[in-house]
């Protein structure tokens, strides 16, 4: 089945919660990767959506970057 | 990095989650893969905890049981 609008948003949505907090934090994307336990290329692909990231990587973003997982799912106003 | 026992807490919230709206709905776990484009045997493997879901899916299955996403990842008491 195609990838749908929707669901791009979606993955915008977390793209830009996860660059959003990693620079609050004050952190590298390498930096993010290393606390995160993911290869250190792994963020940039995620910020510039490339990737389609799994339940588990969520919540280890999430607790890299100390937020609910559910947290990175919702539009940030 | 191997799974932590948050990482499986995560996972089984989501897939209380989609049984849970699941049978709110009255549906059977084929007729929710019908309705979310997934395969017929792939619900029963997330309820079932055996499947690393991605965010792809975790659109498909919100849009197919009418909730935000996020709202699957949150514990509902």
């Amino acid at each position: 089945m195609p990838i749908s609008p929707k669901q791009c948003e979606l993955v915008a949505i977390f793209a830009n919660n996860i660059r959003r907090k990693r620079l609050e934090l004050g952190l590298s994307q390498e930096e993010l990767a290393e606390l995160a336990g993911v290869h250190r290329t792994y963020i940039g692909m995620l910020e510039r959506r490339e990737k389609n990231v799994t339940i588990y990587n969520i919540w280890r973003l999430a607790s890299a970057l100390q937020i609910e997982p559910s947290q990175l799912l919702i539009e940030q106003k």
